[in-house]
């Protein structure tokens, strides 16, 4: 007997056939005594319906009503799942994020989960259901529903598992688990069998796409393992947990991610004296737009002046521009460029630190691939370099070569 | 200031262009200090729809898994038209039956009001919004979704008035009021200014369609004025309380209506024992088939047999001719006949009791049309006859001419 949480997204639901697939394939995986809850998102486009819908009453389509809106999506899946194991002589129950005891904070469209409980999941399980959960949504103290933003599913998912004291939490997907590096740039990635939670979080960050950061973050807060693995196959896929269970000392790289989303400012001739990095940056955050990357060299040691480069996410690059400029011209700074033909490529594992040839490995590498590095940043379990975009395919498949070469063993 | 109810069925929040015109009719129409509270159903065909999604996954579209789908159908509505009333500068907020306090029995499908806690709604009005609330559905003691079956907006709408002491419940509806017969069938039909709860029952009770019993019950339990208007236009419509404002004696017959939806039974040959009609119409009873218009006549007295003739509604004429054919074996009757061809055509008046010539110009009117009478019944406030369906509309027309002479001034 173990209890499971499973959860499947929209595109797995997409239809009434894929859900009747969904709730075959769950009753076919089932242990007889085993208790299973699964959450699942709204079905295919639904959620993109729902939102034109509301383009078509107001230019502001966010905030409370929007939420009221939103989680009919998943209200509709879980109806429809529980109808479906009933028809294959499954009892089921369907509950709503509310009812599944989801609480959460008052941010509409975006809101986190504050606490589960799941006394009324564990009581349908005990009678024998299995017990269909609307991810993506909860409630607040208040009564009012909210919605919890990019990768929502995933997170009541695993905040579910881990309240419950689950012994994992299956993430159903289209991919069959976290790759080496993106098996549509690098053919030889290979799928690992574990990754930690760190790992993970680094990678997500560092531009790998497999789950949502928030996702993985509660399943560390509660130690819950997650098993990322494809909705079409019945092959194991890869399991998120807090340590690896095998040894596997031969990849001290776990990963090789990339990030194209990147844009790089530069501001040059910055005077050299206290608290105008505090000023550039604060600006910036002001604006609610992160930093990753930084670097201030210098320009002209006699002058006193600094360059100082960063990197942020694309889209933030307009506004970013606009307030680097005002910040510069106040400071008298010789200029300010921006560039969005770089990309990010790093390295991550768990295991790094304190290997030093681990960054000489990977900056070889890229020599080696005739790519250009302009900006290397470092942290505890990763190493990034920027380079140009059109250079990132190579960038990536060059470092994997060098740490996963095809004679060795699958992590 | 007043507090008022309004309700909107889905045929007016079809489209999003008419969710639009709906909130900006309730704002032309609001008093600056005037408390409102929206009741809408689904969009159009949602329910339809959503029905048609769940047939295709179970051949049980039924209990609780359909009332946590249907009740989706409103709760977009909702969403978008407090969405529609922000963009319009109105705040607005919109509550699920739930969360507007709506406690219900555990009837799946068919759920009943039993409670209306009407807390959340009224602080929201106090903040200054309009209230928009889901129809059609509320939630159980054990926190499980109920809808309220047919007729089911209206019933939330009434309950929610009476349980806040509106000054009055408006039901904007495709037609603009209830009137003295169907206008589709009476050209000369008048729309009432005023009608009593006990009339309006009865009259639905009798075939007229305007508004289900189940509201209008709901409104002389609470004794919150109903009226019934037309969303397409501005005019008053009907307004149905206990008793009228205005003295309008003229008019002691207040409404004729038919219902063609009625099948006639008859056992002939009945032996007049006691317990005999008790058999009948207990088998009839358990198989939860109601009868309306029943008689009994002598068919011979030196033998002691009857005949004993009752309609019912055409759909339970298939098993109610089983049933009846069974219990008539077993009782030895001479035969059982079934006839659809039939239709019921009737008058209503609160004032009518005490006033004899009512049913004498009744049927003199049919007599005076050619419209044979096949068996009468009357209640306290109706007197019904049943006629041959094709004679229907001769038989309505007949009647309403009698009790409302074109050059009576309305009622």
């Amino acid at each position: 007997m173990a209890l499971i949480v499973k959860k499947f997204g929209g595109s797995s639901v997409a239809t009434t056939e894929k859900i009747m697939a969904v709730a075959g394939r769950i009753l076919a995986d089932k242990g007889p005594d085993d208790k299973v809850v699964v959450v699942v998102s709204a079905m295919g486009d639904t959620t993109d319906d729902l939102i034109k819908l509301a383009k078509a009453v107001t230019d502001k389509p966010y905030g409370r009503e929007m939420d009221m809106l939103l989680a009919t999506g998943e209200q509709v899946s879980i109806a429809l799942l529980a109808m479906a194991f009933a028809s294959l002589g499954q009892p089921a129950v369907s509950l709503t994020g509310f009812q599944a005891g989801i609480a959460t904070t008052g941010a509409f469209n975006k809101g986190k989960i504050r606490a589960v409980k799941a006394e009324r999941v564990l009581a349908e399980l005990d009678a024998g259901k299995i017990v269909v959960v609307a991810g993506f949504q909860g409630m607040t103290a208040g009564g009012d529903i909210t919605t919890l933003g990019r990768g929502g599913s995933d997170t009541t998912a695993v905040a579910l598992a881990g309240a419950m004291n689950a012994a994992v939490c299956e993430i159903f997907t289209d991919v069959d688990g976290v790759y080496s590096a993106d098996p549509r740039v690098v053919k030889a990635a290979r799928r690992m069998r574990e990754i930690t939670y760190n790992e993970m979080l680094e990678m997500a960050r560092l531009g790998a796409v497999v789950m949502q950061p928030r996702a993985v973050e509660m399943g560390k807060h509660y130690g819950v393992p997650i098993h990322v693995r494809s909705t079409f196959t019945r092959e194991s896929g890869t399991i998120i947990r807090e340590a690896y269970t095998v040894e596997e000392k031969e990849f001290t790289v776990r990963g090789v991610t990339h990030d194209a989303n990147v844009a790089k400012v530069a501001i040059l001739g910055v005077p050299d004296r206290p608290g105008i990095a505090f000023k550039v940056f604060s600006a910036l955050a002001q604006a609610n737009i992160d930093v990753d990357m930084i670097v201030q060299s210098i320009r002209n040691a006699d002058k006193n002046i600094n360059d100082i480069v960063f990197t942020i996410a694309q889209p933030d690059l307009p506004l970013a521009k606009q307030i680097i400029e005002k910040v510069g011209s106040d400071m008298g700074v010789l200029g300010v460029t921006v560039d969005e033909n770089v990309a990010k490529v790093s390295v991550v594992g768990a295991g790094m630190y304190g290997s030093p040839g681990i960054a000489a490995a990977m900056f070889g590498a890229l020599a080696d691939a005739g790519v250009n590095i302009e900006v290397i940043s470092t942290s505890e379990i990763s190493i990034s370099c920027l380079v140009q975009a059109d250079k990132v395919k190579e960038a990536v498949a060059a470092i994997h070569a060098r740490f996963f070469p095809d004679n060795a063993n699958g992590g």
